[in-house]
Order: C-alpha cells, then sequence, then structure tokens
C-alpha cells in the first residue's frame, strides 16, 4: 500500500500480473480494476451523474481541452470546481490535452516548450506548455491530473516515436515541477505521469523508467489506442505495465472494448476510460455477454425480451428489445439515453467481474465469458 | 358524475365554468386540469416513463399516424399494446391522423371517404378512413381514442370550414358505429368526439351540437392550434367548451402555453396536449414562474442558482443554471433531457395550481402569476 496524502492504493488481492486494489482520492475511494466513464465536456452524453451512481461508476474522466475552451477553466473554479460544476461528487480524472495534441495534429505545432493547437470552438490558437496545463487542470480541480504528454502520430516510426517521447519526459519533469509547487498531493491532486514509447518495446521500457523516476502518485501508458492493431496494442501493455511500481495505480489511457480490458487486466492494469460504451451506445450498439447488438436489425423487431436477462439497468429492467429497436429506428433520443445507460452498466459488471476473479484466483477462466461478450455472435447477426 | 364502463367522470369542484375532476380509465385516474405529454412514436423525447410519472404525468399522448406507419399497428398489438409497448402503465390517448390531414395537406388528399396520406417514413399512400383509424387505434389499444376530423386548412374560409366541419361529422357517425361494433366502452377504450367550425361561433355552436349528439365518454376541440392568434383561439373555444355537456371530459388538442391553458380551463377545459414543454426544452428555454429563460444567455454564464428556486425537478435539484447554459452551448444531449423535464415539471405544477384554484373558488387570483409565467420576463432577457 501507498499513502500519498489524500490518496491511497491498497492492493487487496493479486493473480499473476492482475491486481483488485482500492484507489482512495478525496472525493471517495474507487475499487480496481475499473472503467472510468468519458464525460468530455463535463458531461457524460444524456446521463445524469445519479444515474451514472446507479449504474456502478466510481470516477469519471472530463477533458482540460474542451473545458479549457468552453466554458473555460476559471468559469468552473469560479463556479466552485468540476464536482460541483458537474453535480458528481466521486472522483475525476481530467486529461491534459495531450490527447488532442495528437488527435488534431493537423491544426496543431508542436516546439519544445509546448504545442499550438487550434480551438474547436472558435478556431483560435490555444497554447497548452505543461505549466499551462497544469494551471488549467488546477482550476478545474480534479483528484487525478494527467501530465502534458506528446503522442507520436505514428508509433511505428521510430524517430519520430523516440523524438516524442524524450519530449513527454522533458515535460513531464516541468509538470512534476508546477504540481509540487502547488502542493504536491497535499494540494488535493495526483499527478499521472504518462509512459510513450509507441509500438517499440525498448522505447516503452525507457519511457517507464524515465516517468517512474519521478515519485509520482500514480502512472499511465499512453499511445496505446492510436489506431494500431490489438496485437501491438498488447504488446505495448505487456512492455509497460508490469515494470510500472506495483503498489501505485496503472491507467491505460483510451482503451477500449471488453477484451481489451481483460487482456490489460492480465498485464496488470487497474483504471481505464474509454468512449466505446457511450458512442456506441449512441449508434444502436448494446453490448451483451452474448456479443453486440445492433439494434437496428430487423430480428429484434417482435423480440419482446430484454437486452440482457438479468441486467438491472434502466433499459432492461422496463424495456423490451422490439421498443428499443423502434426507438433506434425512429431516431428518438431516449434510445441513446438507454443504450448508452445499458452499455455503461454493462462495462461495470465486466469491471467487477474481473475484480471478482483476481480475487478468486481465477481471471483466466473469464476469458471464455468475455471473449463471447466481445464477439459479434448469433445474437448479434 | 358520468360512469361510462371503466370511464368515469367526476367533477368535484366548479368554478364558473373551470372544473376540478376525476376521470378514471382502465389504466387509473386522471385528476383535471391536466396536461399529457406529448410521445407522438411511443416515446415522450429523452424522458422515461418512470422519470414521466415523477414529474407528476398522469397521462400521455400518442400518434396514431406515426405509429401506423411505424412499427405498425399490428406490431404494437402483437407486442401487448402501447402500454407494455413503451412501458406506460397509466392511461393512453391516442389522436386519429386527423392532425396529419391538416399538417401534411400538401401531400394530402381528402375525399368523402376519407383521406390519402403520405407515410413520412417512405413516402408510400397511406389510407385512413374512419373505419381503418379505429382498427389503428383498437390495435395500439389506448384508453382514449379520438375519431377522425378533418381539420380545415384555413380556419377563416367560411366555405372550406363549413364543408370540413360537415365532413367531421360524417366521419364522427362512422367511427361511432365502428368503435360501438368493437365493444364501445366495454372494449375498455372510451371514444372522443372532435368539434370543428374553424374561426365562426355560429359553425362551432353547430359542431358541438352534432357531436354530442353522439352520446360519447368525452369531447375535443380540434383545429384550434393551427396558426390563427390567441384572440381567435380564444374566442372558438369559449364558444364550444361550455356547449359541450358538463359531466363529460372536455380535452382541447395541442393548446398551447400556460396563458393558453389558463385560458381553456376558465372556459372549461378538462385536457390539454402541446409539445410546448418537450419542444422548448430542446431548443434551450425553460419555463419558470418568472418568465422563460433562454439558456444559451450569456447572463447564465455565472448563475449558480437553480432553473427555478424550489422547483423539485431533476433539473433544478441537481445543477446551476451556469452548468445548464454550459450544457446548451456545448450541444449536450443531457441540456434536451434536462429543461424537458423541467419544463414538464413546470407544466404539471401549473395544473396543479390551476386545480387547486378551482378548488379553493380563487381561479382569477392565479392569472397574475400565469400572466408572468408567460412573459419573456426580466429574468428572461
Amino acid at each position: 500500500m501507498t499513502s500519498a496524502g489524500p490518496f491511497a492504493f491498497r492492493v487487496e488481492a493479486r493473480a499473476g500480473e492482475a491486481r483488485a486494489a482500492r484507489f482512495e482520492t478525496p472525493h471517495g475511494a474507487v475499487s480496481t480494476p475499473a472503467f472510468m466513464p468519458v464525460g468530455t465536456r463535463a458531461s457524460v452524453k444524456g446521463v445524469r451523474p445519479d444515474e451514472l451512481r446507479a449504474l456502478g461508476t466510481e470516477m469519471v474522466l472530463c477533458n482540460t481541452y474542451h473545458l479549457a475552451l468552453r466554458p473555460g477553466s476559471e468559469r468552473v473554479a469560479e463556479l466552485g470546481g468540476l464536482h460541483r460544476f458537474m453535480g458528481w461528487d466521486g472522483p475525476i480524472l481530467t486529461d491534459s490535452g495531450g490527447y488532442q495534441i495528437f488527435s488534431l495534429q493537423a491544426l496543431t505545432a508542436v516546439d519544445e516548450d509546448g504545442a499550438t493547437l487550434r480551438s474547436v470552438v472558435d478556431g483560435a490558437a490555444v497554447r497548452f506548455t505543461p505549466e499551462i496545463v497544469m494551471r488549467l487542470e488546477r482550476e478545474l480541480g480534479a483528484d487525478v491530473v494527467m501530465a502534458l504528454d506528446h503522442c507520436p502520430a505514428d508509433p511505428v516510426d521510430r524517430a519520430q516515436v523516440a523524438d516524442a517521447t524524450a519530449r513527454t519526459h522533458r515535460w513531464l519533469e516541468r509538470c512534476a515541477r508546477a504540481w509540487r509547487e502547488a502542493g504536491g498531493v497535499a494540494g488535493g491532486q495526483a499527478l499521472f505521469g504518462i509512459v510513450q514509447g509507441g509500438a517499440f518495446d525498448d522505447l516503452r521500457a525507457q519511457s517507464v523508467e524515465a516517468v517512474t523516476a519521478h515519485d509520482l502518485p500514480g502512472y499511465a501508458i499512453g499511445g496505446v489506442s492510436v489506431g494500431e492493431d490489438r496485437v501491438a496494442m498488447r504488446r505495448a501493455v505487456a512492455a509497460a505495465a508490469p515494470r510500472l511500481p506495483g503498489d501505485r495505480p496503472r491507467y491505460l489511457m483510451g482503451v477500449g472494448t471488453p477484451l481489451d480490458l481483460f487482456e490489460a487486466v492480465l498485464a496488470g492494469v487497474d483504471l481505464f476510460d474509454c468512449v466505446t460504451p457511450t458512442r456506441h451506445g449512441r449508434n444502436h450498439q448494446a453490448f451483451t455477454w452474448e456479443g453486440r447488438l445492433n439494434l437496428r436489425n430487423a430480428r429484434f423487431e417482435r423480440d419482446a425480451a430484454p437486452l440482457e436477462e438479468g441486467c438491472d439497468c434502466p433499459a432492461c429492467t422496463r424495456f423490451s428489445r422490439a421498443y428499443l429497436r423502434h426507438l433506434c429506428q425512429a431516431g428518438e433520443m431516449l434510445a441513446a439515453v438507454l443504450l448508452t445507460q445499458h452499455n455503461l452498466r454493462f462495462f461495470h459488471r465486466c469491471m467487477a467481474e474481473m475484480r471478482a476473479a483476481v480475487v478468486a484466483g481465477r481471471l483466466e477462466e473469464l476469458r471464455a465469458r468475455i471473449e463471447r461478450a466481445q464477439g459479434r455472435g448469433a445474437a448479434a447477426e
């Protein structure tokens, strides 16, 4: 166990590299492995915070870049910080804008000091440096704040990856300094450093070394959900996760499907975020233990069964597949709301199953179920 | 009191023409005056049935034309009827498609036997006759089914209004026959006839006479929310409502704003439906006792107050105007969901105030509050 101010990380069980743990924050504890729904602009699309809580959410992710643009981090601070602003009193993690340096690269210029991005709101230039990002994240007031990183555009271009990874390390140095100057963990925020290194095992290992040279409350693996195939992703996670300190939370950024989560848990990862359940929910896709269902499929026209027998979500306890299909076909907003809630509940149930399997020492026995859920099984066709 | 099979209408208090009553249906009772949220395609946009119930909804309206096209009335019947299909166990009213004859008139051909409309789903021809509509509504299975009416395109063209109104009466004859043949109220459905007559007091009075010549469980006033001004609308309601039998529910179709509802209650109307609260909610507008608020207005940027002090809706009990404004500005789905719920709660609170004022015999004392709510008061600018 590591206790760093209000942040404690208690490993409760291990199974190989996998662990079941409890991560304490100033806004409550998270049982890991845990999935964080994505609330980019301080809202998990279509779902209220009290509904998130009922679905099993313990921690949410918000986006520094988007919130800095609108409504502005100072405005959020004025209104009492992100927890009060969005009405979520549990733990929050803010990413750093590093992902936008990657995703908006056509509109972004990176230099040694930082990056200049374009505002998606009004096209204005937005300057992000390690110091600026640490200030923005302090104003937002999340429990966990991510360091600014430089995610290389092409994970298999070695020169580019080496350059971006080295810059990530130099930026982390500056992030850590700014964070310590603001009080470190005593300031109520845990800084997580981000491992880069692209698709190269040796660069991943070097990055782990450079990042963990800073004594931080947690560490993340970045640059693994940027278009590479699943094999490459697993390899990058396997190269990094087990090398991270065993007594700190490990967060895999932007991943992924149930099987991705399972593989990463096996490699020792504790925390996840991804738009998969919410975005799929808005696109008529429902995750179930029998595979993913496309609710626009004609086979559900007369199907009086719930999305998933035994699921306790607001969609499954009240509505038939036939009705949900009708909502999808008619373009009704309630379709997106209900499928999003179902998918979040499914992801949280997956994580709870993984946690229980770690505690019981039977994680591998879960693989067949996860693979079945992952597939487009018979139910999905 | 009138008791017609499972349908009873009990007037509990009167104040002038206004009444407070209790309308019983096979799926429960409704305290009137009452507002029915519009669930065109078997969903009140963005709101679950259990949430509607918590907001104070007692009865909802669904649309026969849209549901007949998709998913089809036979499909709904197969799946157990509309209540089961949409998960709402309270009373439901289905309109008849008459409004679509009006609103889709460019695509509609009316003849003596019925009307041929175009499907908004696939452009196919859709035939509506009194007999067909009665079958569709029987398959859907609502508690209250509306007769097929012909709403004139121009309420001030006397020849056109006289023609459409006479046709409405002939169609009602056929609707009533089909309904009686299916068992009448013993079949579990109450048929409501619709008064037309446009902007002409004498034609309205004649229409009341023709429609009430049929002994039906309730009567509606149609053709008053079709673009005419408020004065004309009130006049048409005043010409019809007090002439309808005092011991049956009176339903004013498609109206309106809080002040419209108040005026109609004064004239003796009991039931209302309108898209106003839901559509405005999706367009950043919130109703309050201080007037309507446009949440995109910059004045709410730093406003930590709820939409309305003392409101018990999910938006007001959890979120600030500043946060709701942020959701509107960012185009977040949750804005529409929350503002819709607030507006429905507001409309139900308005109706509850009117009912209490009827019981207390102080309806006119409510006028100033309703007019204030109606306005774009200081709070809205």
